[in-house]
């Protein structure tokens, strides 16, 4: 059946071999280091959970290429059902496992790569879409586990990729040959390659002409050789390296994944693999298609996680004997307010999606800027409020060491009571899942903040996609102005959004 | 046909004499006055506008009743997407005659209604649902304009309707016969209620058992015995009261629509109007379906009015020079997001709608009230956004008058110029545009913060259905925390949302 | 006595024969017009304040120039205390006769133009401080009340003063004699102007080299020969042209004061009230100081306003029952926070006032910007709660006309009433009180925003005086960076702030 | 002579002996471990910069008991200038040993009990007064540095002192002889206690007759025989536990210093150490004071962390090549305000101090609040420009073992690289001081929402000192409502604020 389980996942992502360095030291079994044991976890549990009654429907859907069952982060949206399926299942999965299930930025990938391909065959009369599909069938029948390689390290970013004075800083072809292409680069920000079966590449921004060698879009196995990992050292995660307690570590089985930056020295892409190769204008909408999709299933994810903290401050109320307290409810009911007009507006842009050449739906390209706006501002007031729920004892609590030494334990015991009843274990525990997400790997600001592009991005999208003509000759419509001031809006090249 | 036009609703309207005050005077011909005649020339136009190609769609629907063709403010939600359109529909309309289109609202009472009709009748064995599809099948086969009475005037805030001193202050049954009953009180802030063929009346808050003769709903005509309306006077109206100019209107044509007290003295409503005598258990479903509805409607028809809004930031940036201004174009595009990131969560609202025992569907009730305290927070950045734009002027600029007077003409002329070649009168014209969405009759704080119920409603709301329990539970388990301490989430009567 | 009664005052005004335009009508007697007499009688109330035992200190200073008690408001500051007294007796008046004293903006323009022509003579070689002084002098003496026109018409405002298709769209000097000079263009928004004994013209931003003619200083009674008023017409002025009532004016013995657009025809201007005329170098010094210091009076007359809308939100909040509320109270806890910290702000700027050449103490830049981006935000967040808690009466009530016609008083009065015991005329009063700062002629919003200029312009300033490089320097030694990378700030010409 | 030096200040502490655990071990030399010496560090240098002409002014005043030039955190304030003075130092001192000079609160908690215990003697005879001033004046002479513990672990928090079912929640007196006392309980969130010669002990919150116990004031060596200290674990503190690296700890010299829960078994002080025993009724002041001057202070050292956060805002975006792009200038600039914002409202919060019945100036309560308020707010948008700004790159960064590794260090240098020129170690080391002050040990969030109360607290004081009756009274005489509904404010114990 397409539909793998977790332990499928695991056993067949051992026999990969990727080259990784962790704080500095090549790592001879990076799968059983715990910087990465709890990021498999997650993965595995999004597989696991397709088999769960409960979430059947939401996680798995129907091939359009065979007809067949298969996990829904595998699949190529048909219909706009589909994209608000998905998005969902984001909510969900943050639910049981966050803050990442690493599976679903290879489905946005692939479903920004599919309608490029399409409009570049039919542009430039290449056979990419054949290529891509066969690709797209085998991670649908082998349920594969891909992530995204999208973010260049950018050098200077008041210059173009072929301005750099190092031309490599954003990922280019650097030969060609009739049986493939070498690539050199790198890509930042990683997060999920390492524990990935495949991993797409495509560019981060839009292209001139002169920088086509940049134009370059392919999938890879993260172990091919040529590939270098480097993990990226995020606070908390030393934690993990203790022994003997899980306390500490806010979330024990999942809840690390920090990514890694990822070096691509001359690493051959057989021709098959390569889904772009100097077509340059068709960065255009492969970066629109891409951020567009992400912006939702990373709003989402986001929901889901909120919810969770939501539930944290609930608990930490109530362990305070502040569960009746008027300005605390007060705080969750806004809590809630910032976590479900995220995703609110995350479904209200795919119910406005548009269809591309190739006939998929795309996400409305106003409303999910619109969306990213919004994530870009409700996680620091979730913070906030927070924070005011909780006051201070996450920050200052004592380590579990601590509270396993029994000269201290007493003390700890004692002072650290809340409610009657509640043992201090609970205490120490929801605080640090508290600090987890607020300050730790998984902080709200910088996932919800960071994902899928700056604020000025979303900024400019909108301005891009505003129809301002239109809205002028309503407003002069209405105050009696009389000449026809206005000319017709540009047609954007990505359609309507 | 069952979809009517302007002309057959003005002509219907005239042969109506409601009793009106308008300024301390009774007015002998109300729709002549040029405080309604705006209003009623907007209500006509969301007649027109369903029989002009491009509007047909999204202003007409098929009756489940009788199959027919009627307008989409008559029909009877049978599925989620039509919530949408008739969403949407209201964003189209506040482009061509805003504030309001007076028809929206009778549209959302008589959804609201339906589903509650029908549970009264489930549970106290009455027939009021029979009764009341033979009011809906009347309004859509005439195309009747509805509006809706719910707010009462409420007395003391911190009593409820049967503790007032004066028992009055929520409108009640005063008198029961076998044809019908007699009805006192008075519902405020009537939108329409003066232009329209029906109002339908219903209970503005949750009732209790002492409440009982306040639980009434029931149908009536604006003219009928013992109604009067008193209009309000709002700021600008006073202009309308000027010949010969149109200039300071901000709008001509539509624009005015203000509302009026609507005073019930023992008015007679017989046995086949009335929907609810009694049976106070019910007004919690009323309640909560009418405002779920209301808030979306009103979301997005703010929507439309900030598109128009938007549309006016740019007319008067265009006019001053200023369209290149990043700063500008930035607050633009901020404007944008303000108006989008509405319509967003009221499509979600729509999408995650529930099904109510009639079979009919609900908006979601926690994102209705995400959406709506959105809108109790941007119009006020709209504001701000346009009066950095606009400057000053709008509040400053001289009369009509002035620029008709030929002494000052060259004067303002001169000194109001501001971009080569754009006419003084467009100047001018976009300012009071601006004006009168800003401070003027169609203020958008107030309309925007106001319509469907204040914040603390809201976050009422979102704490009933915000299910804390479950998410507690989730990140209890998340943080490692063992013992079973999270009791089940009390049921929400009206089912999810 | 060189502190006047506001008797004094109206006797003085009523020699003046201004030529004003209201409504495009030449008005006659304008004092005697309804929409001047509130603002004559606030001013007058500005006079006989300083008379009162509680405002006598803060109303009254003592001249620097002849050692004599003088009205506050024509004092030439000698230290950050002085300023200090200054803004808190704006925030006093605005309790007492809001929304605007008319007199606190000439002494803003005082001490703006004081220290200037102080700089002027030291690099010029000109003897334009002693001009002033002995119009200074003058201004004590008489106590006279002093408007500033600063804001030209501006035009395009992506051209320079001299870069105009039309020159005159900034003020400028269309002739030069040697008994003085010709002066012609217009300056808007003049909030005062029309009731001033004199008004102090100055330039509205820094001039270049070709913009040498614009570069103009000087005084000049509003009613001199060439000079025309043009009414601006705002929303609600016509309530005062009705007769017999008050109740809808919101406040009725003082309250408008609407601009005037001020036309300067070739108005000729005496040598010894001229104070710039060529020296565009010093715009500069003038524009910074003048929008220092009159940013702190702008900001704490609001503040003050504020205080009284929140005696109006508690008010309003009572008459409902709600007194007792927690949401109620907390919001008016907000209100208070939003004015208070207007005001802390602008005491911060006063204490850390810099020396001017002059030896005048000169408002933090820095601070006096950061006084007015706060004074951008509150008042709409001031709006919000207010709406919040007064409901929608406000803007639906009927007229006081309704209210005085017998046939409709006793619906009003049965249907309006609110907490026992509290009269209707009083809700209604308040009402208006409300709809006169909420959307009215003084309208917080707009003044607030709008008084001494643009968000833009603030952020500009901070930007220029906030001291990057030495900020980045701090940042860099506490990182560990070793280079010297960092330059040092450019000296500002306008002095530290 | 009375200022020390850093060094006087660690040969002083080495001979102190405070029983400390750190991660579950009981350290034999708590001083020489990596988490405390950073803090010392800190502190020395808040003693060396006294001696530095450019701070000498600043750091140092004029002893009131002795007249001897002594260390400005040992005064007791004489007037309003004085604490302008003690808040511009804190927020010096951020800018050269962030993020906390240790020895500022001991100042704070001076200055509340110095007239607190004034107002004890008054009130109940006792002679706490001459005690108190005795121990101030060795704290001067010798310039001690102390800490406040203030604080209590609180329990339930729904349940006061005395309710709680362990009685030691709050810090109280559990035995009393002629000597002393003996107290038990804990302070938690400690600050400083380790580093410090002195701590003053005080009552978190107002008790009540039933509290008595609870109600008592002390100073106290923090090595006292019973007491303990346990260390509070913190995101990134594992980073100075290694060896041989600076780059990733944010701030190498200073920069740690967390918190301790500081335990009291049964804790005998002596008598001319306890300043208070029993006066429950003198609560009140000592909270109300000793907040309202210790908001004040933690916000003007925010204010100075922020401005270097802003120099690395600046720093990075000139690295990245942006250093000319208007948005990111513009969200330099917010960045400004937001730091500037909080400084205005503390120093108008100290111009507008009163004098307490012994004397001293005393903030105002009202506005020390308004600028807490905002301390709980701006600090989010930092972050959030911050974020922006800065990218991902400081959340996922490689580690400096990394860097270190010569088979890295290549990948590193070439793919970390941004402007021409820049060493990568730079951009690597301005990242970490990003992600210090973001999410680390010192979080700004954390620092700036926590320190001094929670936002609910100072809504509450808001409305206790907001003088709503008088407000009232404004509103209703400028509405033209005629009775006198008003009654007087209640008197607040602690004088106007």
């Amino acid at each position: 059946m397409a539909v793998k389980t977790g332990k499928d996942y695991i056993e067949r992502l051992k026999k990969n071999k990727p080259k990784c360095y962790i704080l500095g030291k090549l790592e001879e079994n990076p799968f059983e280091h715990p910087f990465f044991k709890p990021a498999i976890a997650a993965t595995a549990m999004a597989h696991d959970a397709a088999h769960l009654p409960e979430y059947e429907e939401l996680l798995t859907a129907k091939s359009h290429l065979t007809g067949e069952k298969i996990h829904r982060f595998t699949n190529i949206y048909q219909n706009s059902n589909e994209i608000i399926q998905k998005i969902k299942l984001n909510r969900a999965l943050s639910h049981i496992c966050p803050p990442c299930n690493v599976k679903c930025i290879g489905n946005d990938s692939m479903n920004a790569i599919y309608p490029t391909v399409y409009e570049i065959d039919q542009g430039a009369g290449t056979d990419y879409f054949k290529r891509f599909c066969k690709v797209v069938e085998r991670v649908q029948k082998e349920d594969l586990v891909c992530s995204a390689g999208i973010t260049d390290v950018k050098g200077d970013r008041s210059l173009r990729p072929s301005q750099q004075p190092d031309p490599d800083l954003y990922l280019r072809v650097v030969k060609r040959t009739s049986d493939g292409i070498d690539v050199r680069g790198a890509k930042a920000h990683q997060t999920g390659a390492m524990v990935s079966d495949l991993t797409f590449i495509a560019p981060t921004t839009t292209l001139t002409k002169e920088d086509k060698d940049y134009a370059v879009m392919f999938v890879v196995p993260p172990y091919a050789p040529g590939i270098t990992h480097i993990y990226g050292r995020c606070l908390g995660d030393e934690r993990r390296l203790e022994e003997g307690g899980t306390m500490d570590l806010g979330i024990q089985d999942y809840g690390v994944h920090r990514t890694t930056l990822m070096v691509f020295d001359d690493v051959f892409i057989p021709k098959e693999h390569v889904f772009m190769d100097g077509e340059w204008e068709y960065s255009r909408p492969l970066v629109t298609y891409f951020s567009t999709i992400h912006k939702l299933s990373s709003a989402c994810c986001k929901a889901g996680i909120f919810d969770v903290i939501i539930g944290a401050a609930a608990t930490i109320a109530e362990y305070k004997g502040l569960e009746k307290s008027y300005h605390i409810n007060d705080k969750i009911a806004t809590m809630m307010y910032l976590a479900e007009s995220i995703y609110a507006e995350a479904i209200g842009a795919a119910v406005d999606s548009f269809k591309t050449p190739a006939g998929t739906p795309m996400p409305s390209i106003m409303l999910s800027n619109v969306c990213k706006l919004t994530l870009t501002k409700h996680p620091y007031e979730m913070c906030r409020m927070m924070t005011d729920i909780a006051g201070g004892l996450f920050r200052t609590q004592p380590s579990e060491k601590d509270w396993q030494n029994p000269e201290e334990r007493p003390m700890i015991e004692k002072y650290l009571q809340m409610k009657k009843g509640v043992p201090v274990e609970n205490i120490m525990r929801i605080n640090r899942l508290i600090e987890y997400f607020m300050f730790g790997t998984a902080s709200i600001e910088d996932l919800g903040h960071l994902s899928s592009g700056a604020i000025e991005t979303s900024q400019l999208w909108i301005k891009a996609v505003g129809n301002i003509p239109y809205k002028k000759k309503l407003a002069q419509k209405l105050a009696g102005i009389k000449e026809e001031q206005v000319t017709e809006p540009k047609k954007l090249k990505v359609a309507k959004g």
